[in-house]
């Protein structure tokens, strides 16, 4: 297979670490909440919102807006009810704010010189961009569902990629830490990349890592992706 | 006015020298040749083209695609009717090629440690990234006619910006060369900066770049804009 022209990246769990971040930034603003689990809630509410999007129950609906309504019947739960509209937006906007994993930042660098690094995220062009601008993610392009009006794992937002730089499937490679996500990229004839993200539901929860055949590459972090990509 | 928080930057002639970087190609590529006249003849098919997409003649349209509907209506006028489909395609990619002012990176890098800057042109996404790769042009984001589905001056390109940062309008401000693209930026409630580029036709053909008083700046170029925004 000739190598890809562009890498798109996953995000949640696979650049960013959304449960760590979350935690610590729950845990410093209300130290009676237990940060562990509200970030686990939180981000579990995630599929059902966009499902209500890509059903249809829901018109166009931006990651911002979704996470707001999970966050809004998420609160009496944690005893927060009493947030206020600027304590909500405030907290809203962790989503904005969370840390890359440690090898991050040097993997896309590396990654950077060879190749056109984008985003393709459920994330909203904004959330995306104040986030690489506090994290220093060196993309090329941001692009999101936002842009192709699409949930992963609709094809839309795959085949919008290679349509958006004028190549075909096969020069795209995503790169994720979801089996399912690089499956539906694969469908519609993508290279994919999977990364080891064990901790990505917290020290407590180790995910299963396997590797699966089925994809282009299999790397523990994005620095030894580089590596085995020869930059 | 509260200093902004997003600079949106045209780019044809605002960040590169569309004129002269077309001259140069087309002159070293067919020396026979007049470079200086077919980058003005491709030039002026631009808004024409862009005007059959706003009328609804055409559908959505890319710029790649309008680009190359001038190209090949122009070839016969300079002799190059006999081009084949493969130098066409890499002419036409003349425009993700095309050269920064000389002032440009150094402005943009000063201005990014201050402000969310993003790309707010008629050129298509592909075309900004591969120009912004080879040209080192640091964008935050890039953002264009075609997340918006609408050319400028429509205001669903300067509004989508503010919306898609979450801000209201007079939080962002758009940087161009060109009055009127500045005009139409303003009638949405945008803040406005000027930068002169006397050269823009090449140095045969100065243009006018007196100050407009309605403008909330006005600078001679992208390091001069820095300064004045103390970055």
């Amino acid at each position: 297979m000739n190598p890809p022209q562009v890498l798109a990246f996953d995000i949640f769990g696979t650049v960013v670490d959304w449960h760590g971040s979350l935690a610590r930034e729950v845990a410093a603003l209300y130290p009676a909440v237990d940060g562990n689990a509200f970030a686990l809630a939180w981000r579990a509410g995630y599929q059902p919102a966009m499902q209500r999007v890509r059903s249809g129950e829901l018109g166009w609906t931006r990651i911002d807006e979704l996470h707001r309504l999970i966050l809004d019947a998420l609160l009496p739960r944690f005893g927060l009810d009493h947030l206020n509209e600027q304590a909500r937006a405030h907290l809203n906007r962790a989503w904005h704010r969370l840390d890359p994993w440690p090898d991050t930042v040097a993997g896309l660098t590396r990654l950077k010189a060879k190749f056109t690094i984008c985003t393709l995220s459920n994330g909203n062009i904004g959330l995306l961009t104040n986030m690489a601008k506090r994290a220093g993610l060196p993309w090329d392009c941001i692009l999101s569902a936002e842009v192709f009006r699409a949930y992963k794992p609709d094809p839309r937002t795959y085949l919008g990629v290679a349509q958006t730089f004028d190549l075909a499937p096969g020069q795209v490679m995503l790169v994720a830490a979801h089996q399912d996500d690089l499956a539906a990229a694969r469908a519609c004839g993508l290279q994919t990349a999977y990364i080891e993200r064990p901790f990505e539901f917290g020290l407590a929860q180790p995910k299963d890592v396997s590797p699966d055949a089925a994809n282009t590459w299999h790397a523990r972090d994005l620095v030894q992706m580089a590596e085995r990509l020869g930059c």
